[in-house]
């Protein structure tokens, strides 16, 4: 059997049962690329010493030494932060172990996604969206933020944006998101991500970070280092606002 | 100090952060009406009995009991199923708290929201939006889950319906949220809640219930009682297909 694991943002957030599976596990892998893992929590619950692998391991080697453990008809567990299988990322590892025969579970973690709406007191009702503020690859900056944001602003619905990974493996700081998503505001000019735009910053969740609730402007003098996510609101209710401005500065 | 603090959607869900604030806590207030409680969990934590709050009791008198804690000094949690702040419901009482100049925190726990996605192999990108199927009141139906799925669908976006809570407080069950659905497209028929629309259910997530990928007309027949949420899919990508089909069927 194959067990999916997610461990939540940051220390603190493991559940009992992903913890139990970790346990259980005859097999214990875990990758750090799609998020900050809490490898101390980890190892705490791991009766053998975890494997990391990397992006290349389980994408362009679709998991062998995962394959390897479950051919001998053992346990094997995938750990990864946050939520396992809300990005896309492990979808095809999934797909083959049931394909090859494999009985799969996932479990659900921690998301950053939802926790940074619960921490931040937004209503979740009025997600209009998920997107990844990219580094240019190439030059080219992805639109999919922009045109996003632009969307949901009109509909009065809020987008949560993702923080894009460094080749070097580490998060893009907010500093950094800030600065593409101005850049993309001067060239595409239709009033969306301006230097006055309030964002709401939720960063290192779990690892004695903080709530931000400020203007993309100020975000780019930012010194903090990710990983963090933002959120742009579109109008807020009354209760969002006063929740939202008593959360803002405090620890999380 | 009020820490707000969720529990997952069901037994085994709980997060090392929650049991800690429960354990810690002078009062241990619980609520129950915005989710499945796992009680068990609550007690096991608690150093003393739970004291359960109607939503009376934290809407129409604003939280009088935890109030009363907090102004002796002490620790109050308030713990619900779920994420704790995702909904609405609880965001008027940060507010207060903070504005009465008390330390507020919410420990986010794993949302239903988000796991859902999780365990169907849905991508979380293509969230376009949350809404709720509700009884009528009055004889009229919210058309909002309509709407919503409407303009999702012409997007290629996925749509998560939560599930109304009937007057005694139980859930409403998979078959009354798929009648509801299909009252809707009777009156609106613009081919959206159609009887062959497909439909992923996550039912009982955490208490031993399953995911059903079906279409609406045969959920209509479904035994199973809640609490339930549904996700009314936009086309899926080959791999999302490929992996909703191996994890459909599965205990949850």
């Amino acid at each position: 059997m194959l067990s999916i694991v997610g461990l939540g943002p940051g220390p603190g957030y493991a559940t009992e049962a992903a913890l139990r599976a970790i346990r259980e596990a005859d097999c214990v892998f875990y990758e750090d690329y799609t998020g900050p893992l809490d490898l101390e929590t980890l190892r705490r619950a791991a009766a053998r010493e975890p494997v990391r692998l990397t992006r290349r391991d389980l994408e362009d080697e679709s998991g062998r030494a995962v394959f390897d453990c479950l051919r001998e008809g053992k346990k094997a567990v995938l750990v990864t932060a946050g939520d396992p299988a809300l990005a896309t990322s492990h979808h095809a590892l999934v797909a083959l172990a049931a394909a090859r025969g494999y009985k799969v579970r996932v479990i659900p973690g921690v998301s950053i996604i939802c926790a940074a709406f619960s921490v931040s007191c937004l209503s979740i009702y009025k997600l209009g969206g998920v997107a990844t503020v990219t580094y240019p690859r190439g030059g080219v900056y992805s639109l999919r933020p922009y045109e996003l944001a632009e969307h949901n602003l009109q509909r009065g619905m809020h987008t949560l944006l993702l923080l894009d990974v460094r080749e070097d493996g580490s998060f893009m700081p907010l500093r950094d998101a800030a600065e593409v998503l101005l850049t993309l505001e001067e060239r595409e000019r239709r009033g969306v991500f301006t230097p006055d735009r309030q964002a709401v910053a939720v960063q290192r969740l779990g690892w004695g970070g903080s709530l931000l609730y400020t203007t993309l402007s100020r975000l780019k003098d930012t010194e903090a280092e990710g990983p963090a996510v933002l959120i742009i609101p579109a109008k807020l209710s009354p209760v969002e606002r006063e929740c939202l401005e008593a959360a803002a500065g405090t620890q999380l």
